[in-house]
């Protein structure tokens, strides 16, 4: 495959060719970083919206609202859904995606799923990078859901520029959004199934718990909304805009030049651990690795011997196709 | 500090010394690969417990009645709890292991909480190796506790003999637990606070779902429990030790090589992982990192110039001091 000819396809607002391009990133191809240079300058015109909670909480349908809402002010949206995959469990998941697909024919709306076959971390950045494409294509939104509420779902969030918490009134025990780390992240809460039992008392503590934290420029509002009818998402909207601008303000060169430093430090981690696969993959190391399957040698002490040779460290990372 | 005489008192019983070297462990010192090669010789003894599920279905209190049981067999049992950590959410987690502290004048159970401070996937090995110390250090059982159902949760859950996977009867539409990747790790389902509406309900549902997949060697059941009144533990504990002789009948030579190897390729991933960060921390490549604060390099291409320049990536990573 050419990449130069697919970037050029890319450029002219070739769907196939963007939807070519997040698979090559999401697969981690060696070209990656290659093709992530060449992008970047197109990169950081589109605003970035997070979508999390825990499973139940109505996220899907809550997106698609968002989406209308998004298309009904012209803007073009792409929505990320970051999904556990299995084979048991792809079939529920697909379920999602294509009641989602009421977007499917609008050119405007370009939606992908991506699963969690990238461990290591490498969810996270294959998530961020394929958000950059789908920016550097010229979306106006890009909307990230996650499935669960974990570590990693929690490190993807931290690529919007505003995460949009979804609970409902049986979330339980407001104490069990702080466990899950929920409350540091929200930058708006919204309360979906708001026509049920205790919905507003759920308002009312978080509200509570809002106000216990040092005062800040943003104001985390709690919003009530039921999706299903589409009740209250222009008020999402809206404060989505708010957030957006006040976290504009807010931004100065150094918070700029520290993100940067820190995409930069998170991509040679990433890129040390695929080399690293790549290069076992290809045989490499397989002295110390039967050594290690036979038990001669503990894993630990291994992995200690590699470090201690310079010449097996380099060949195992300096040593791969980027190069070009 | 002198490792070698803190590994002298471990290996004496010590449980300062226990609880020292956790601390090195969790804060991944240099040292870390160094001490688990002393200690390996004598990790693999231990059950090692995997109890997780959604937020709310009461599994501090589940874990805190199988200690009692395990106890009651006249097992040492030490618990590590893997939590969410926040300056904010601090306080309730902290209560949730003041509650399990009924246990705490017991010599014979030792409780821990991980917080996840270490990210990039180093969560779950650091878990990994704090229940390598606890093994080592002469305990039957350890349970491995973790709030969420994320990917990194369930990574962690990947190195228990046996994962219990608790649930509550609100636990919702039994299509969530698929989308949260449970059911393919669960050893053993538990519908905890089985005295509520529903719970046989969700037992059943469970039990359907389970019988659509392929015949196994060994059969996850779906147990009720009331874990406030004790009820429905002992049978846990018996579906625990069924599991765990299923599982030993089960392992092969190869199967065994297979783990070690990952298990080594995993600590290489972290080893880069770690020294990417303290080199950085100790001004490695600082030109490079001001191209990439100010803008005159993007993140990516930056990133592969350190790749095609050996003696940059060898600086990074082969000239730290975990050489003896």
């Amino acid at each position: 495959m050419d990449i130069g000819s697919l970037l050029e396809r890319f450029a002219g607002g070739d769907r196939r060719a963007l939807a070519r391009l997040i698979t090559l990133v999401e697969n981690r191809t060696p070209e990656v970083p290659t093709i992530m240079r060449q992008l970047y300058p197109r990169i950081g015109r589109a605003v970035l919206v997070g979508l999390t909670g825990p499973p139940g909480a109505g996220k899907s349908t809550l997106g698609d609202k968002l989406i209308g809402a998004f298309r009904a002010q012209g803007k073009s949206v792409a929505v990320v859904a970051v999904d556990p995959s299995s084979p048991f469990s792809g079939g529920a998941v697909l379920g999602d995606r294509i009641r989602m697909q009421e977007h499917f024919l609008d050119p405007g709306v370009f939606i992908r799923s991506l699963s969690t076959r990238g461990r290591h971390g490498g969810l996270a950045r294959a998530t961020r990078e394929v958000v950059h494409v789908l920016d550097a294509f010229g979306h106006d939104v890009v909307l990230v859901e996650t499935v669960g509420v974990g570590q990693t779902e929690l490190d993807i969030m931290a690529l919007a520029h505003t995460t949009v918490v979804v609970l409902v009134p049986e979330a339980g025990d407001t104490i069990q959004v702080m466990k899950a780390g929920l409350l540091e992240i929200a930058d708006v809460f919204v309360v979906n199934k708001a026509d049920r039992d205790g919905a507003r008392r759920l308002k009312n503590e978080l509200e509570v718990m809002l106000h216990l934290r040092p005062p800040a420029a943003w104001h985390v509002p709690v919003l009530l909304t039921e999706a299903v009818a589409n009740k209250g998402i222009d008020d999402l909207v809206d404060k989505i805009a708010a957030h957006g601008a006040t976290r504009k303000a807010a931004r100065t060169a150094e918070s700029e030049a520290s993100d940067r430093v820190h995409e930069w430090t998170e991509i040679l981690r990433d890129e040390l651990s695929l080399r690293l696969d790549r290069a076992l993959a290809g045989g490499a190391l397989s002295a110390i690795t039967t050594k290690v399957a036979t038990g001669s040698s503990d894993p630990y002490g291994a992995a200690l011997e590699v470090f201690e040779e310079r010449d097996r460290l380099l060949a195992l990372l300096a040593g791969d196709g980027t190069r070009r």
